[in-house]
């Protein structure tokens, strides 16, 4: 029965239910591993188990808050250090959206720390980094850890794990495409359902609703801009063999207005976007008149090398029209699957199925290391 | 690098596309494992490699037919004796339907073997079997051999591995429901399309239709029983934790009317049924009359502990109702997922993409062993 060392860096939303499926999780395997949570850090705050003993998972939100807490160990240098320290394989598990965080992946992988995240950064960045992870990590070479990141795209949907086993069993991809912003889903199917009922609301007032119900970030510009999305379809993408260079490579259409980029506030933007509402009746009409529904999507043609983020009309019958809530949609085109696509669909967003994806990923690795 | 054994029992439609498959991946895995195929059986000829050196799987299928076939090792203890001789880790694959093959199969993990296989039999037969398997392959004690049947489910469709990664992530599953056969899928897609263009065809001529384009056995009625279903659903039910029994402990609707059970051959049964139409044409408008369309559906209800497979309403708006052509459509009703569930779709049926199922759990258990 092997130990195995696990750092956890990020406990906000989504850490917060890793750690909670994490602790119950380790309770139903108890006879088959030890896990030993020796790290758990927040920006300023952090649990460490200095002698690899191991932190209570029970208790951690107290422990952290009340007297428990110390210092985190700087990063990368002595956090790098600690985990190459402990007596056995380490997972990482990066649950922050930070920069720096990713940007140091290839040199955990490369000292065999294996890594786990929902953290988009390291795989939508710079090309260069993502090349730098890959080429550090297990795939590539034998000493290497594993790097798994399910939840960077739909959360705890199988999508990578799909696109994997398509790949790996000589499938080719043509084309995938689909809804993969439950901001964008939820926003879409309220302001041009497919079934209308002729009480829809203009568009600002559907991205205020969106807003007040939790479904945008704080400033709903962090949505609307397309950036999100791009992200995800820039680690597809990559993953499908087309070097995307950049995020900002490929055109991705931006809801915004120009004129309300500037905008103070997210409350001035809101105000702003009502001027904005015909323009996208305009659009909505269109698509009705080809009986169709417009819809943001991303879409990536590996053949051409294209990738594309934005509006487009979408037949009455087609899957992405169907799409219900704040789910995502992904379909996946391939030489095997012909003109009928692989579909995985479901929510694709949420602290909890984030936090799966997380999970599954860490399952991986420990299978990997048995 | 580590040397891998293979054996494959079965080379007809599936076992074909899986060799060719295997034989692609062999040659881009060529730097990090070695894989000896060993044996190569059909009913009564084998290619055997004796000294364990490898079969050509270039040349396999002129080299059986040829001069180089002999006869198969007897099954199961000769075979068990050669497999469990060769110097390495061995991974058998089952791609027959035989029931006596997957009888064998406890057999076969006890002594470290690991399976992978697409036929159902080992899995939807007597619950003791199923139990005798999982309990003699690794996830149980640490000696036995992995098992893995992605493809008994919807051919290469990762509908066992979410399954697995929902439970293993500790996700409760409420229900699954979905179209488990391409064949039904056809069929009704065909008979109560969506948006009806009013040239619908009688029952009996879309299941001659779907027979000419062969969409269904030889005998439709292999299909129209419902037994390929109840199979699937089965082993979906046990792997939810509910302890079928047997195949036929729950309802299962037959569409073969009760006089054409003894139908002589296919092309009677074929003409009887046009006098059951009206029965079916009745069908089809009571749903309509609530705006529905019929379907033949498999539902697992977990917490009732009900399983079921036959004729169903669906909502013109549900995703099972907008499915097309012959794919299947698998949703999973989750806690997490709540009222939306996680819906996986694609074609479920077709030698290469039930081999793309066999391989990449060749490929799960390549993983392991590493």
């Amino acid at each position: 029965m092997s130990k195995i060392y696990v750092a956890i860096i990020g406990a906000g939303g989504v850490g917060k239910s890793f750690i909670s499926q994490l602790n119950a999780y380790v309770g139903r395997i108890r006879n088959k591993h030890t896990i030993n949570t020796i790290l758990i850090s927040r920006s300023s705050k952090a649990l460490q188990s200095k002698d690899y003993s191991g932190i209570n998972l029970t208790t951690w939100e107290s422990d952290l808050s009340g007297g428990g807490g110390g210092k985190p160990p700087a990063f990368p240098e002595e956090t790098l250090k600690f985990l190459t320290g402990a007596p056995g394989p380490v997972i990482l598990v990066d649950n922050t959206s930070s920069e720096e965080v990713a940007g140091e992946y290839p040199r955990f992988l490369s000292a065999g720390v294996h890594v786990v995240t929902p953290n988009k950064k390291g795989f939508s960045g710079s090309l260069e980094l993502f090349q730098a992870i890959y080429a550090a990590s297990a795939g590539q070479n034998g000493n290497g850890g594993y790097v798994f990141h399910e939840a960077t795209v739909g959360a705890g949907l199988p999508v990578l794990s799909t696109l994997r086993d398509l790949q790996d069993t000589g499938d080719e991809i043509v084309k995938i495409e689909g809804v993969f912003s439950g901001t964008m889903s939820y926003l879409f199917n309220s302001f041009a359902p497919l079934s209308p009922t002729g009480s829809e609301k203009p568009f600002s007032a559907c991205v205020a609703q969106a807003r007040e119900l939790g479904y945008t970030e704080p400033d709903p510009r962090d949505d609307l801009n397309g950036l999100d999305v791009a992200r995800k379809l820039t680690i597809l993408a990559r993953l499908s063999g087309l070097p995307v260079s950049q995020l900002t490579s490929f055109p991705i259409q931006s809801l915004i207005p120009k004129p309300l980029e500037t905008a103070a506030s997210a409350e001035e933007f809101l105000d702003g976007l009502a001027e904005f509402d015909n323009d996208m009746e305009g659009v909505k009409a269109a698509a009705e008149k080809e009986g169709a529904v417009v819809r943001y999507v991303g879409s990536l043609d590996v053949a051409k090398g294209e990738v594309s983020v934005g509006l487009r009309n979408f037949d009455k019958g087609s899957a992405v029209a169907g799409l219900k809530g704040s789910d995502n949609i992904i379909s996946f085109y391939t030489r095997r699957y012909g003109d009928r696509a692989l579909i995985v669909q479901g929510a694709g967003a949420g602290a909890e199925v984030t936090a799966m994806g997380v999970l599954s990923d860490f399952i991986k690795v420990l299978e990997r290391l048995k």
